[in-house]
């Protein structure tokens, strides 16, 4: 099914490793900025902070601002600053989400919202948010602050937009595009864009770092939408079944709807709505997801946006960094495989 | 109680009304911008921050900034955005506040995660903090995000603080007054000293700003914990005895326990422990607040911070605009008489 898929190593399965090697220097210094950064006299803070900043995550976002600047040959240090701020971005989102979703789990830990309440949630990622705007303020770039001012209001809309849309069979997939293109592409794109700023390039070069990470953010979506109807628990970190459950409409689900008989259609409204949540109901929930090709359609939209992605570095030259950035794009949509 | 206080007229009562009509002509751009920025494709934004922005706040920091750049003679229009700004942070603090609180009234009306849940209010107060962020970087003062940005890490802060002290009723009055310097003073503040910086004024003139701004802010949150105990919901828009309940331990609960009998003692720390909570309960705790004179004593600490905040403006010259906010100091200590 990866066929489609250009690969540089078609004899290996793509990893995210060459891309970690590329920024692994970088990375900790930016860890270092991290932990510096969620300090606080209030002791709650980097309690909360560190169990998800240290709890595993792959530090996708800021890996993108590193390898970017280093794709352009960027050979100050103000990449770390702002990645740790971009990541700051993403750890409040993420307690901010885990507060509206209930969530239980998270990359295979019990989350934040669990352990000390929705309250210190809502709060800490204030705080971290608010920190974020800081790191950014102290680069000085009034042009990064608006990259990631507007990709943070793009998010929070988003996320309203996925809120207001739970539950709704009617949900159209230009409307999920639109809502993963807000809540999840948005700051991969600022992410990768921010360092064209910070190596002051052309922007034409930032609007394809822009293109790159935002094709990239769809496509890393939509594979976890997909993941969400075929891992369990154990091996994903991810409660499976969890976007059943809260009749969260993906494309997945989008797909199968259309798809399916008046008989199915009833079941995906019920589902969705809330009166089919079983074990069994997501058993034949994946029936019907298979049956229809649902599942395998969605990852043929994620590799879509995988080649949009990997066509958008064209304009930059070869070498270890664009080589890095191609596999994180093959990674991306290879992982539900 | 009130003959301490300065009074510029001492035959009335203090009002805000002198600053709202020196502001009024500036608040309606103010407004406009609100109105405008507020917007989104998303109809459950502008719905959600529109309950809360069109429900009767008094805007009390943005006519800090906008009275401010009157005292400093400014001509200019940013002062506009940067109002606008100041009050969405405000207003996404409120909405996150209700849902830490699990309010359930503000100003008398229901609260937003009452009407549209937690999830949504939490989501919004999101989306109104980055674009709180938007205004500022539009107006593209460093430094005016330099104090926005950490203002808003401090309130979080102080949130958080707040979070950790309650129901803890060997919270020390030091403590209490780092809690509320940050959740409401350090915005007080921020909203005055900003406007220095668009009026280019030297940095003498930013901190005596910023000292009026945290003084009278101080001065504000001692007269609400003090209205906590003293109002009924009807006539002040808010459950009065909400502290009480949520086990706050506030100035007037921290004065009465300290003075209090070893019986007197344990009530208090059964009551912030959530074991005493009824209405007989709150009536016994007014009981033990009136005859140990804690009430009182917290409004006489309010008092000492709103003449630090008059004294703040000695190097200003007089005028209306420094009338106002020297009456605007004695409105807030006023208003539990």
């Amino acid at each position: 099914m990866s066929a489609t898929v250009h690969h540089l190593r078609p004899s290996d399965q793509p990893s995210l490793d060459p891309l970690m090697a590329l920024v692994s220097a970088d990375m900790h210094r930016v860890n270092e900025v991290i932990l510096a950064r969620m300090q606080s006299d209030v002791p709650l803070i980097p309690e909360l902070a560190g169990h998800l900043i240290a709890g595993g995550g792959k530090r996708m976002r800021p890996m993108l601002t590193l390898a970017s600047a280093r794709l352009l040959d960027y050979s100050g240090a103000r990449h770390h600053k702002l990645a740790a701020a971009v990541e700051f971005i993403h750890t409040a989102t993420l307690l901010h989400d885990d507060v509206v979703d209930m969530s239980g789990l998270r990359r295979g830990k019990r989350t934040a919202n669990m352990i000390w309440g929705n309250s210190a949630s809502v709060l800490v990622g204030d705080f971290l948010f608010s920190r974020s705007f800081e790191l950014m303020v102290e680069d000085g770039s009034l042009r990064v602050l608006r990259i990631l001012s507007q990709a943070s209001a793009i998010i929070a809309e988003g996320e309203v937009n996925q809120l207001t849309a739970q539950r709704r069979i009617d949900t159209s997939e230009a409307r999920y595009l639109d809502i993963i293109g807000a809540k999840t592409a948005a700051l991969f794109a600022a992410a990768c864009r921010i360092a064209a700023v910070v190596a002051e390039r052309p922007t034409a070069e930032e609007e394809a770092l822009d293109a790159y990470g935002r094709n990239l953010g769809i496509a890393f979506q939509l594979v976890d939408d997909a993941i969400d109807y075929a891992s369990d628990g154990a091996t994903m970190g991810k409660d499976a079944g969890d976007d059943f459950r809260d009749g969260k409409v993906t494309l997945p689900v989008i797909l199968a709807h259309a798809r399916g008989s008046a008989i199915d259609k009833t079941f995906w409204q019920d589902a969705m709505e809330g009166r089919r949540a079983s074990d069994d109901d997501l058993v034949h929930a994946k029936t019907l997801l298979d049956r229809t090709g649902a599942v395998a359609d969605t990852l043929g939209r994620a590799r879509h946006y995988g080649r949009l992605a990997i066509d958008a570095l064209a304009g930059f030259p070869g070498g270890q960094a664009k080589a890095a950035l191609i596999e994180a794009v093959e990674f991306a949509v290879a992982r539900a495989y």
